[in-house]
């Protein structure tokens, strides 16, 4: 058996294995991700963001449970910033594999963006794939919510949930800002903290001023105290409420449709990087370079020179 | 004259038009960079980076001030989390502009990344060459510090300031780790809070337990309360001193070098993807789009089959 056809009968290893591939990138993981792709689109995906300090992880881990104890198993991808140059990954996993250690139901692997061409969007989205493929019902995607490649990755869920929490500074209304408009459900956390009421009551008024509601959906604005578990039933719930929206609206389809679009670009970016890259002799690369460094040569007339010799 | 000339002349409006064009990106942006490139090289460029809510935009208001008094001009470059949704770049503007309102030794612009095929790495990069070419001395670019962009940003600078503030909590904790091998000067900022002397303390064993230092530099780690003005002036000793090691030791072109290096890597990537996707009729993504949301078809199978067309 291949290991696709081991990762779609459920073998836990064969997809360790598989994400440490599609974290790499280049042939081995395209070959992988077209073999597992016809297994893909059953999952929930949903994306958690949110600031530094917010508790995702301490979240996401609750939400884990509360769908174990709803049967549902659970594939947890969590993008640690600590990733390209630290070894933080490999801790965070084991830091939070700890309260779900031995339930073959959870899942919980850490993505670093170490070497893939394609970058941490295409690395997540193709392990988003493997999960889906390996057959969790859920497939929760865990990024800090700062940055266009967290609002990329964010976008791409069926459900994204955005965590705030009191009493943050100016710098983290300016996140709240940007990642309003992708979030479907908000969540302050930390809600036994002072100014919990005045986050909702924020976040409902930056609702009230946004877009309209799309396809009929209002972000609800939950509380919970995800250390204690306070408030995690209610955020699954709200989860569910809306994929059955979506399901029933058919905005599913279109994130669906969209999410294809996002892959289809990131793939041909990859592909057309990797094709240029080949076709510059490791020569020709460092000369170029070289004449860009002394300013006799300009980034871009280089690459089109690259471009022009395939 | 063409815009590029205005804008090497020092005119400040034409340099606002030349930001917004590779801003946008496409083929006049990179005209205007081909134009401007052989007069970049002399500036000297400084990253900052920190978690949200470390006073990045504060001390490096203070940084400029200070180097104004040194009677070196400083443009400062921006890349604000909330700019691919909302207007805050644009009101990030205001808010910065005030306390450096009339002095055209100092330039700021908040970058959006919406719309650059390339990303907010590029167009910063190629901001930051608009910047050097318009004969700022010094360039300064801000960046939130989380993600691989940002790492992306901090490594291209030639000196990477990182900002910390006492008693933030793990997830800070693992950016910092993250970040780390990127940084040649810390700077604990809100000094006057407790816990600033730990934060030294723990950053200072961070750097015994990391990678020797490089050519000679060990990170100093300094503490600072910008929004009183307070340890401004030993931080911007600090990036001069890193600087002129930095000139002796030969380490600033390494650095140059591979900066080159990043920008033909983005540049191909961005003429490659424009290439392909030119490539690419309207109505055949459309139907390719379909069929990977259908799962009839993988991205990258899609992907291959529109580059084998060009």
């Amino acid at each position: 058996m291949s290991l696709a056809d081991d990762l779609v009968a459920g073998n836990r290893r064969a997809l360790a294995r598989a994400i440490t591939l599609v974290e790499t990138g280049g042939a081995p993981a395209r070959e992988l991700v077209r073999a597992v792709y016809p297994h893909t689109g059953h999952a929930h995906v949903v994306g958690v963001t949110g600031a530094p300090g917010a508790g995702k992880s301490t979240l996401v881990s609750a939400m884990a449970a509360e769908w174990r104890e709803r049967n549902r198993t659970v594939g947890i991808i969590a993008v640690d910033p600590s990733s390209p140059f630290s070894g933080g990954a490999v801790l965070g996993d084991r830091i939070r594999m700890q309260s779900h250690g031995g339930d073959a139901g959870v899942f919980i692997r850490s993505m670093a963006s170490r070497g893939r061409l394609g970058g941490i969007a295409r690395a997540t989205g193709d392990a988003t794939l493997l999960l889906d493929a390996a057959g969790f019902a859920v497939v929760i995607v865990e990024t800090v919510g700062t940055g266009q490649a967290d609002v990329d990755v964010a976008s791409a869920a069926d459900t994204t949930v955005v965590l705030d929490v009191p009493g943050m500074g100016d710098d983290v209304q300016a996140i709240k800002a940007g990642i309003l408009e992708v979030a479907d459900i908000f969540v302050v956390n930390k809600a036994d903290r002072p100014g919990a009421e005045a986050a909702v009551k924020q976040l409902r008024a930056m609702l009230q001023l946004g877009e309209k509601p799309v396809d009929g959906w209002t972000p609800p604005v939950l509380q919970a105290v995800a250390m204690r578990a306070e408030g995690v039933v209610a955020a699954v719930d709200a989860v569910e409420r809306h994929y059955r929206h979506g399901r029933d609206t058919g905005s599913h389809t279109k994130r669906h449709h969209a999410r294809a679009a996002a892959e289809l670009r990131e793939a041909l970016q990859e592909l057309a990087l990797e094709h240029a890259r080949e076709q510059a002799a490791g020569a020709m690369w460092e000369a170029l370079v070289g004449r860009i460094a002394e300013r006799t040569l300009d980034p871009y007339s280089a690459a089109a020179e690259l471009l022009s010799r395939q």
